[in-house]
């Protein structure tokens, strides 16, 4: 077992997916661009912390070279952060849409260079990006959100045909529905339990090579699509 | 745990199946059109075996009156059978056209029937839809195939906004690439492990109704696509 | 200019289409199941008709034995009939759904093949087929319809890949939401105008081979998708 | 009739769009990076010249105050700006991507805004997008332009569903395949004719609000797909 990067450690599905990788026997990285919540998970996981803005290269390299300093070959990486901005066209402001186009899109693919250097060489891994129904529906006042989710499953896509054949195994999770805090919250399953998307997650990383998915839509029962 | 039925259970993936289903405990329903080979493997699930062509209604009814003598509830139900004609448009059979049509589609349609028919009054059960590239991309010299494998996907899409809610879980699953007769013949892992695709459908069995999914596509590593 | 033949001369989107090939100078052939309505468009429009049930190999094959009785190469052939039934999956009636998938799916593919024997030899002619919004998006209650929609959707992008390059162009068109029987029916535009139809259609007969479309959607303004 | 407004108006296509709209009675606004190739052009087409790099908003609000100096209605908006950085992940330059993505999504949602503002006052206007096979499938070592690409298409189709209904026509344009230089560097129609194109972009301005398309896609007949 080798390292586990997760960038957006912030983010709710977070928590479960670095319990889950560290029982698991993953080493574990936890990237957030605040990690100020983030110590008792760390704890808990025996995780190395790193400050990173995820749309800024240098930070990006920062969490890699974490990566690098713990010495063991770098097996998962996952990337869920993104920025959202809504409202209707008109009424959005230029700044805070590119931001959101570049956290949630260029970040990913930040990421994934970084892990596809260091994957490569061993000729295996696993990339995992978290995208949402605005990836594959673009929504009325929801513009921004469908550039970045839109962009950040054409580069999965063009991922998993570039690097599937070279050992390297890539995920877009369509995520479709809100993401409960705690089970109490979340009666009738009407949100996604993050135990259960980090279960998802964990299936696809025992995928073996012979049968690989490279996208999961996931959503609760009750969910219209 | 009740009764799992496998309709077209003389596919490459089907022994798999039955043998997981069986290993967690179902009772098993074994359905197929020729059902001679199938003994051995009937005997180590400790299968019923029923005849079916699965286009037919009278047989399809058959299958659920084997599932109906067993007397527990249906949990699973799984479609495996399809027809392809292969060739120019202006070559093609208009019977084989049609059948290959009734065998991939209207087939699933007869067997969903059933199984919703007894898992709405459970409130609970999964149907499982052995789909294939050509239900999401319709390739030259292939139109039949196209039709038969579109319209299962259509038939599985609009059964999760369906049922889904009903607590029924549908799965349509696009199996993209050749499905690998043993492993010693899969060297390189170049076909589809019929193990490895059904690990995936039991852990889509075992999703939580909170984070469901509808369709996940399986393809080797190496499989262009 | 050759014969242009519609099938589901019944619709109501054939009687703008045959006004505006009539125009145009092709020779019209009209078949409908029942053509006991179409007396009055075929005087207008100088049409043939033809009692053709399209699921019928032998009502096709009369068809373009009409087709072939006017001597001219055929330019068009365009395909609208379809057929419906609504409702949950456990109430449909099996045979009634056996019959909309043929009609809707398994004719189209009848009308293909009469059609490209004739226009393979002429190395040239087109296919214009009328689907609808079940055909990409499979909606509740709706099996059957998104199972024929699909399918002719499969049909249409697999013919597209196989015809174009042999100088056939095949054309799918997604209709989303309602027509209009008349304009005085259409208060605010919020049924799709016949005529407009009619036109984008045949806009696409006048795309040159080097900028062909395969696939149109179309709906009213107001309408939500 | 109204300005017609062409960001990237250095694009192959933009001269045939500009000569289109001229003859059709428009006024004509071209804005390109470099515009010192466009003097003849915009002689011809009696157009305004504005200097404008697509990603920055101050260059695109000054594209906008050409059109409004005009002082008559936005008719038409068309976006054809694209970048693009072609290699496998690892040899990318961030730099180089970012710009890319920038260029090529978020100016057309620049455009998007400044045009929005002018024809929701009017009620009417339509605006076009410049796509490619890139923003509907992602090709091996192609990350950065289906980034773009995707980006692009999950903004046109959040507009569609926003605008519609307010009168705005969007549509996005999936252009596959090489676009010809000269008739004459065409032969066998193998490459996209940029009259040709543009004879479909006008179809699209010509559809009334009853029957609007939001997305063709466009190919040479020999190209695959």
């Amino acid at each position: 077992m080798g390292t586990a990067v997760i960038v957006g450690a912030g983010a709710g599905l977070s928590a479960s997916l670095a319990r889950k990788l560290h029982a698991r026997g993953h080493t574990i990285v936890l990237a957030a661009r605040d990690t100020s919540d983030l110590a008792s998970l760390a704890a808990e996981t025996n995780a190395t912390l790193v400050t990173c803005n995820a749309r800024n290269p240098d930070d990006m390299a920062r969490v890699f070279d974490a990566v690098d300093a713990i010495g063991e070959p770098l097996d998962v990486a996952i990337y869920n952060p993104s920025a959202r901005v809504r409202g209707g066209i008109t009424e959005l402001d230029p700044d805070a849409v590119e931001n959101a186009i570049l956290v949630t899109a260029y970040g990913a693919f930040l990421m994934a260079q970084q892990a596809a250097r260091r994957m490569l060489e061993a000729g295996s891994g696993a990339m995992l990006f978290t995208g949402a129904s605005a990836g594959v529906k673009g929504f009325a006042n929801s513009s921004t959100f469908a550039m970045g989710k839109f962009a950040l499953r054409g580069l999965c896509q063009s991922l998993a045909r570039e690097l599937h054949p070279q050992g390297i195994h890539i995920g877009h999770f369509v995520i479709d529905g809100g993401i409960s805090k705690t089970p109490e919250a979340n009666t009738g399953a009407a949100q996604l339990d993050p135990d259960a998307i980090a279960d998802t997650y964990m299936h696809f990383l025992d995928q073996p090579r012979s049968s690989w998915a490279w996208e999961i839509e996931l959503r609760p029962w009750v969910e219209r699509f």
